[in-house]
């Protein structure tokens, strides 16, 4: 069970409403889903994330293969018993890391022959092989195994990347037929920074046919202004009536733009990784709380915030246990900013839902600090 | 307000129930206080602590005179507020801190002069400092400056510590006289290893007069039937209608003995300090969660266990979390061990309200696999 339908198309602008509904439950779009690695999302419970609005996860596949191990994992019937979260959870293909994190890892049209960055042993992560291990996870929304690419690349770079993921899709859709996946599957458009690549990906990636589609290859060190200039050119491009991810992507600005152009999903590590690095956001922008003016103040890091840190700790509590590097530091830190990023999603849904999206984006840059 | 009750003197043992009385709330004793070194209990937030049990908590006067520091915490009229924590907080004198993990720490009549292990500033804690630093974190039972001895410490060393904490003890009872300080005052015997010296300490010690007696120096390294010995013959010479607080102590068996003993009160860091070394303690012993038997273990660690970790997690997915390093597994394992922990205190309470102590103690130990 899979469904995707889109509650209200603003009159103004490209930004909409939505809601996804999974076999655990709705997802009201556009959303932003924590990142779980290692099936936790670092230093928060399940009844935590729930009490900050989070109605999706994303685990990781190249980690969970890595460890626990599908094996593991199995016995559980997914990820979802693993570590208590019942809501739907979406996997990316494992891609990303291999090129990121693994060692010598190699790529073939085969798939990516790579060592383990744990402990060197060697591995073959193929669209099949991902689509297998993601079906094990038991994820409620699966995506293509896709060919990531530095920034900067070359055009022919990019035209083979692009080239070697839309076979790659093919392989991941047909190998989640076969086997007979329940999970949503989700294509992945590249093409590097070259919008004729762009148009190229996608229409290949359409063609094959997806629950979903997500535009890749986004922040990976390019400018800002290319990253919104690529996203504004393929987003719209997208069918209509699937749901469009941006994949890890980004800051509070990036997603009020993203979303405004007609994005409904997002992930990213930013508000985790940042509050586990003492960066908090506020609607004013990030403080960081280790900062020495903070070492005597009372207030909360948002008088306004309702998050639980808010409610009942001061920016002195907080800058004292991130100075002594207390483990209630990374927590209490990550749900404020996970809290942040939820709320700010839910006020976009809400001014989209009331066709005034314009109005919050207006006000949303005014209450910033340049 | 400070007052001390017995609710029931066991007949068959020297085990007793008591009511500890403070402003902020009763304490059943009994009971076992979580060490929460630098106003957080490492890991767990002070909602989690109360679901854990726990009426107490004890916060170390050297790690919060050096951080935050006494002017931060006073903002927030003292350690409660500060942490979100509305129960009663003990204090130790931070003596046992200066001995032990300060550098160059010299001792006089005057107190102990010495640097501060984070930044090697230089610091001087006297008897009066210690109240007054104490009555700035707004502490419910503060604790005298006592003088800490290795083990084994000569007999001469023994004698002359024991007559610099007495003339300490008068003069932390002075100080508290003359500041007007409201937390209740504990004395503590010392003596080492040596029955004649505790008996001459505790002697002094009682003839000063405190709210409540505390059995210092023990747990510093000495054979278990050499403290069990020493805290036998020392317990039940404190006064019968004060709090009894057996400093520093100890295993699950060192808790079941001494209660039998009469003592009332307790501190240690073995539940938190273990759970972050992966050490999960059970009626049958404790166990390590990162053993390979538990990569597929789907229980949780103890099935009659109500914890939030056990009723929630299996062995499999803490070792997961363990093995991973994830900022959740010292926190749940931290929840379990302090369940654990409290949860024995409350069994033996009900065993010594019921006069089946006896009964108790036999089934405690049946169930642990040798």
């Amino acid at each position: 069970m899979f469904n995707f339908g889109i509650k209200k198309q603003s009159e103004k602008s490209r930004a909409r409403t939505g809601i996804l509904e999974t076999k655990r439950g709705n997802i009201q779009t556009p959303i932003f889903m924590p990142v779980g690695t290692l099936a936790t999302v670092k230093s928060v419970s399940p009844e935590e994330l729930k009490e900050a609005g989070a109605q999706i996860i994303l685990g990781n596949t190249y980690h969970l293969y890595l460890r626990p191990g599908c094996e593991v994992i199995e016995k559980f019937a997914g990820v979802h018993g693993f570590m208590n979260w019942d809501r739907p959870i979406l996997t990316d293909s494992g891609g990303f890391q291999v090129f990121s994190l693994a060692k010598l890892s190699k790529l073939s049209e085969e798939g990516y022959a790579f060592q383990s960055h744990i402990d060197g042993s060697r591995h073959l992560l193929t669209p099949e092989k991902s689509i297998e291990i993601q079906r094990c996870l038991n994820s409620d929304i699966i995506m293509c195994l896709d060919q990531c690419l530095h920034y900067p690349a070359e055009r022919s770079e990019a035209e083979s990347a692009l080239e070697l993921t839309t076979r790659w899709a093919k392989r991941c859709r047909d190998a989640r037929a076969e086997n007979n996946i329940g999970g949503a599957l989700f294509g992945i458009v590249q093409g590097g920074m070259f919008n004729d690549l762009r148009q190229r990906s996608l229409e290949s990636i359409v063609e094959i046919g997806f629950n979903g589609y997500a535009v890749g290859g986004l922040s990976v060190g390019e400018p800002k202004d290319i990253m919104l200039d690529v996203a504004d050119f393929t987003i719209p491009k997208l069918p209509e009536h699937a749901p469009r991810y941006v994949m890890g992507v980004g800051t509070p600005e990036d997603l009020v733009a993203l979303a405004g152009m007609g994005a409904d999903m997002f992930d990213c590590v930013m508000p985790t990784r940042n509050a586990r690095n003492g960066q908090l956001f506020t609607p004013h922008g990030a403080i960081n709380i280790c900062n020495a003016r903070f070492k005597y103040d009372m207030e909360p890091v948002d008088a306004h915030c309702t998050c639980y840190t808010c409610r009942h700790y001061s920016r002195a509590y907080l800058r004292h246990l991130y100075m002594a590097r207390e483990l209630l530091a990374y927590r209490l830190n990550t749900l404020h900013n996970l809290h942040y990023y939820l709320n700010l999603m839910q006020q976009m849904r809400e001014a989209i839902d009331q066709d005034s999206f314009d109005v919050f984006k207006k006000d949303f840059y005014a209450q910033r600090i340049k």
